[in-house]
């Protein structure tokens, strides 16, 4: 049996609903996703400001998962929020959706568009594109909408995500599609169908990295960059934070 | 039940052997390793005109195991020799092991090296790694041995593989380390321990990167790069190999 | 008069000392240096875990800056801790000591080198060079010292800040240094004194772009990537720092 | 004399016609031109599975006409198909009509537009153009028209190619075109005139190459990557390749 | 005191009054702007073959200025002239205003479109922002309007001018717009509060780099590339400018 | 016949023949090379202060060939001086012979170092390599000699830039090297012999792609970045290059 810790840094139960059912639908036969909504930060990250306030929940989450028995986990949200905070801090391995989004999409597609929500969050996705090797295969484009008006029906925003997919097969020439927000996790095989052509969900591709490498036995690597936090002093409400 | 094809395109059925026990250990309770020696062409594949020569050989097995049912292919061998031509030929998703280790280290560590066999091979992993985007995070060292002789116990060549693991630790500064070649794929896991830092086989992480892309209900976009190939005439002995 | 606040997201009331010293020894006339101990987080910043709890304290701290009337800020950590989240945050320009320090030592010499302290922050400064154009320009070395051992003459950390800068002439053929921790912002003179080539602290170089930019009457674009961030609840103890 | 092997990799004997005219209209007096149509593989290169089965009948050629005194060979496919095997294999040098093209297109031009013939081609010569250092210099457009179609003078795909030149002209800014197809060899000197910028044929550039470098006395280095292939066995109905 | 001198290589004198406005405009209370017309080359710099020319004329200026007790330089032409030469003959500080322009632009936006004159004008440019690190964040527009009609209101020029901001707004989704000719230096403020985004011009942002180098005690490295000129003999008409 | 005019901006006779010398040795038949010392500036180039005072008194000498009835032209300086400006001025092709060694040595080699005279001549040929698309290929060493100590055989220069050689293949694993230096131009052969790998002189290379565009009928393209200079006034003793 494998635990895979599915956190949410986005402080919202019933988006966390969303992506425990795409991270189930992903797994193995063996794996327990253990879905973890944060319980302190911004109810939805849209931009690096709320990103930043998003950390210290996410990574008491990471860190209890840990204590408890997860032996990897995802961080559910397509800015790959503390990414390398969480992999200082942990053992286990930690994967962000949209590394493994993008990753995922270099296996069967030589170029492709990842389509998000707020235009704000172009430029920070465009960021990791470019640290995560894609330049020049990943285009990014915002549908200009919010993140929690995907879970409202009547919002538009499905809507508004389709008409961006088109711009991007008919002027990017794309060839697959990467949903650019945890909050999209339960469309992609519908949009996969509807287009005609591949269309990745980065929640159910971390979950897959995730059981990969336990399955291969790697843990985050504790020499250089990654090694343990130094033991020290954190001061005022934080202090529960500073490493041992 | 997910089949996952294995092929060596070097034709030698003992590295096969290897292989294969890779591939099984790495796989998930409900993944068929099938693995296939190629029968055409070199014993092993060192350098780029070996590479060319695998080819035909490497396809023709990547074809019959899809028309028999396989739902993913593997490339075992580190140059991901023809894996565009293997891409654009199959529905089903085909990986190469050099780029499945390499998104596996990155997910891991910051920095990592590949140590492969030959010197001569070591230019092309430089090109495969900017390809994969990993410039600047990924170093390439060969440790002088021939891809045989690491079937032979007496042959010094495991010997030289260690101190080539232990100079990229000292001298690069590497956090995890790669193995460069099929032929090594049963080292990572004692190889991890004795240096105490992650060691990553390609063959093994390829076969997660399989199932995975099976999981998540993906194949090869056909649409651009990778369109299936244009129905034509194929001249001499290689005239079997011709697109419908 | 401008008003320049230069917040240490290091929770140390000592080296915020070394630095309001070394931003008034570089400030002009008619600038008030406001030089603000963020009292959220770890007392020193050495790696990415770190990092991501001084970011609360430390956005804290802009804020009120902004509100109290200062017209640019610094953020005294050569991480360039929260940068883009204060950007978004604020309508005043706010500078980072890395990239303040690597400009200005792109104007005076070809290929320099960064000096910081901890091996596990080397990394993340590499990173950071990429990301501000220097790749190829800068190189990066950790002396192996802790953040606050620079604060102890005993400590030998001097010394050894001392023999890596020598070790970077020799080797790298660096024109010129950058000092990569605040905490190093009283040694720049001396140093270059000592070691005949420029030693650029990022203290000092950044109280001088943050005049530059009040002097030129501008500010952080509010269109795109760093507009206002969106009015929402914030869960638990950071609500606080909710958007308006 | 100068002997240059111009070998075409398509199996169709007329294609070869067009381009050894374009390669003697380029060839310097005392330069011999050989043009051979290989006789396996596929009758046109379209995309990466046409290219993997033209590498077995055009290395046989280039060894071929080694043995039978060429001093240079050019392989006439705009993909550069088997161009890294081919330098491995011979001694003489081995120019490849897409770097000579571009390496042309680059001393009388800043950015030029590659116009090929099929969309399935565009990504290979991108990848190709970043290989050659031409990343931000070249732009690809795909003409949608067929290799053969080409020597179909009621098939529209010159005027397709036309249309496509005038786009580049207009929407790239282009300051050159590069022919992108060996099937387009007879029309640079045409639609330069016509367009009134230069117009490049690779089969030309390729020419050109092969004499400079064996005026210069120079070939390919023996030392690394193109070290002459391990003496090894190779199985089956490619064994009659195996290196001696 | 800090004395600044602002070289306008253009050799028109009314031009040289604008730059002349804009940097006094950005001085601090304490720097004396010497502002200096060449009296050798081009009335205005369009292309690379007037910036040959405008080489002596400026390198002069600047090698009298410093005689005469200049502190920092200012190269008052978008092109960054002859910035490595002065920075090789100079020991005083030396900044280009497109570099000044670029680093200050990136201070406050995630990109940018720098608006120049010509077309002829553009690739220049381009290749200066890659060489300053701002590939993917800077993009370069051509308002078709030459140098000196930005000084006639009637030309139509700054109407023309308008209309490619305009443009980048839209089109480039620019955060921050940068005035890409010494020509326009007065325009900034008006431009920043027509379009509600920061404009930015060079020469201003030069001189608070100059500020900014002088205060802290930083000077051009003599080590390496920067080194002074070799003691030699120059032939002909030049010989004046021989290295002593 | 082709008449190519070989400048030599360096003001120095007793080197232009030895450029001469290998520009002939290069030549085809039916080639004349008109090889030209300039008359105004450095007697050696050597640094950025150097190549500025080298430009007028080269493009001088290419207008005047231009004029002559030269139908391309060679500047005989590794630094590529004045390229950009002489191809503006220019209709026929313009060839740097860095940009022709570095070229010709990617066809037979991947990776290759280039071993110039002065360690201030090595970041500006880096940067040139950067330029041209070598960045990852191509290493640059300064043998620490004068540019024209290679004239005096008493001076050691020609055994210190031996030994140059054999570090670069030693610790670089270079599988070529180029002679980066004009007044190299005579050692190619013999060092080629002596070193058993490909050793490439940029004045034959040069003078081989200025024939091979005279061939081709390809001349400087004058959509763009090339346009020829706009009419206009140049002030003082530069008046006469003012262009018409």
């Amino acid at each position: 049996m494998t635990r895979v810790a599915v956190i949410n840094p986005n402080t919202t139960a019933s988006m966390t609903a969303t992506i425990a059912d795409a991270a189930r639908g992903a797994a193995a036969v063996g794996t327990e996703i253990v879905a973890v909504t944060s319980t302190m930060g911004p109810v939805s990250i849209e931009g690096y400001y709320d990103e930043a306030f998003a950390l210290p929940g996410l990574l008491l989450e990471i860190g209890r998962a840990e204590r408890e028995g997860a032996q990897a986990a995802v961080i559910a949200c397509f800015d790959d929020t503390g990414l390398d905070a969480a992999r200082a801090m942990a053992r286990m391995p930690v994967i962000g959706i949209c590394e493994a989004a993008m990753v995922t999409a270099s296996f069967i597609a030589k170029r492709f568009t990842v389509v998000t929500t707020m235009e704000r969050s172009r430029v920070p996705i465009e960021e990791l594109s470019h640290r995560y090797g894609m330049t020049g295969r990943a285009k990014v484009r915002a549908a200009n909408i919010s993140v929690l008006s995907l879970e409202d029906p009547n919002s538009g925003a499905r809507d508004k995500l389709r008409s961006e997919i088109a711009r991007a097969i008919a002027e990017d020439n794309a060839e697959a599609i990467v949903l650019g927000c945890a909050g999209m996790a339960d469309l992609a095989r519908t949009l996969s169908r509807e287009f005609g052509i591949p269309v990745i969900d980065g929640v159910g591709a971390a979950v897959k990295q995730a059981e990969a490498l336990v399955a291969l036995g790697l843990s985050t690597s504790k020499r250089g960059t990654y090694a343990p936090p130094v033991s020290k002093t954190y001061i005022g409400p934080l202090s529960r934070f500073a490493p041992a």
